[in-house]
């Protein structure tokens, strides 16, 4: 087995951490250390937020938390299982919906949460881990079997570990795993001066 | 003069580019070169979205510009202007309301720009350049200014640029330029297994 990889194809040179970056559902049988853990966290925790109001939560569970991790698998929703179930790291990661301040609501949460988890998923790649995130969740089973506060809402589910091989994949999965990256051009999400105008 | 760096204080080490990352509001008087603000774009398009919806819109204005960099630097507030007015480089960044597949809300488009704001930036650091956001801003004066459309919501201003000197900016921010970066104590943002267990 090779690891798959798919670096971004771009105009002009990027980072090789957000070039290599993609979402891979493959995941080896192969645990993260509590320290990798715990700079990946630290990476989500030095992010800018709004009014540096930090509403980021992380619930993590490793597999050898045994029925934690079984709880979090249980929030994917089933089709997204399919591949959580592999991954070593399941996190679900919540945004707070008020500043805590003054209790008024944080409109800019979820914008902050994905910066927090964008920083977190580099520091995986620096590490030579990977992210595959689903907004396929079962939000209220996640909830409960986490304890989850109605005051955060939870936005993702995240599987985390070192890629594994496509073909361990069940279904249609080993397909979808080699699919080619795409992306709009950048001429449709970049404008020079004004919305629409050609960058 | 000497360049102001702020070091993130981690229990465990993570990526330089992340351990760097503050959010100066000096600027040099120095411009960006177009490779570079097309590569802080690109490092944005390659952020993984929802069902790859890809959300985000980036209305670009270099001082160069004229009109359209001064239309920018009116969407920001006044108080946000005084430091905005030093940045080469200012973007207006934007989500996509609704999923142009379907035309359903898409709830995760403002997480999804946080995350693809997150990536511009870290690749902003790579290049030498700094990122200061705004959520203080005008939104119905950007809107006009910068003709954006209301299927997209106008969510923060990004100044960027060649770090500068504290000492140029205007009144407090001085001071507030050299304040200690503080972030919550990690066991306060994660949690083992259940939330608000000690990570």
């Amino acid at each position: 087995m090779s690891k798959l990889e798919k670096p971004a194809v771009t105009s002009t040179p990027v980072h090789e951490l957000i070039r290599d970056r993609w979402s891979p559902r493959s995941f080896a049988d192969k645990a993260v250390s509590r320290a990798d853990v715990t700079s990946i966290l630290e990476a989500a925790r030095w992010t800018a937020s709004c009014n540096n109001a930090q509403p980021w939560r992380f619930v993590v569970a490793t597999r050898e938390d045994g029925p934690a991790w079984e709880a979090a698998l249980a929030g994917f929703n089933v089709r997204n299982q399919r591949w959580a179930k592999l991954a070593p790291v399941l996190i679900f990661a919540c945004a707070r919906k008020t500043f805590e301040a003054n209790g008024a609501p944080n409109g800019h949460a979820w914008y902050d949460l994905g910066a927090a988890v964008a920083q977190l998923t580099l520091q995986c790649l620096a590490l030579g881990l990977v992210v595959h995130q689903a907004a396929g969740i079962e939000r209220d089973v996640a909830r409960q079997g986490l304890a989850i506060p109605e005051e955060f809402d939870i936005v993702v589910g995240l599987a985390i570990g070192y890629q594994g091989d496509p073909d361990a994949l069940p279904e249609d999965l080993p397909g979808r795993e080699r699919e080619p990256r795409a992306r709009k051009p950048l001429g449709e999400i970049a404008y020079s001066g004004k919305f629409g105008a050609s960058y």
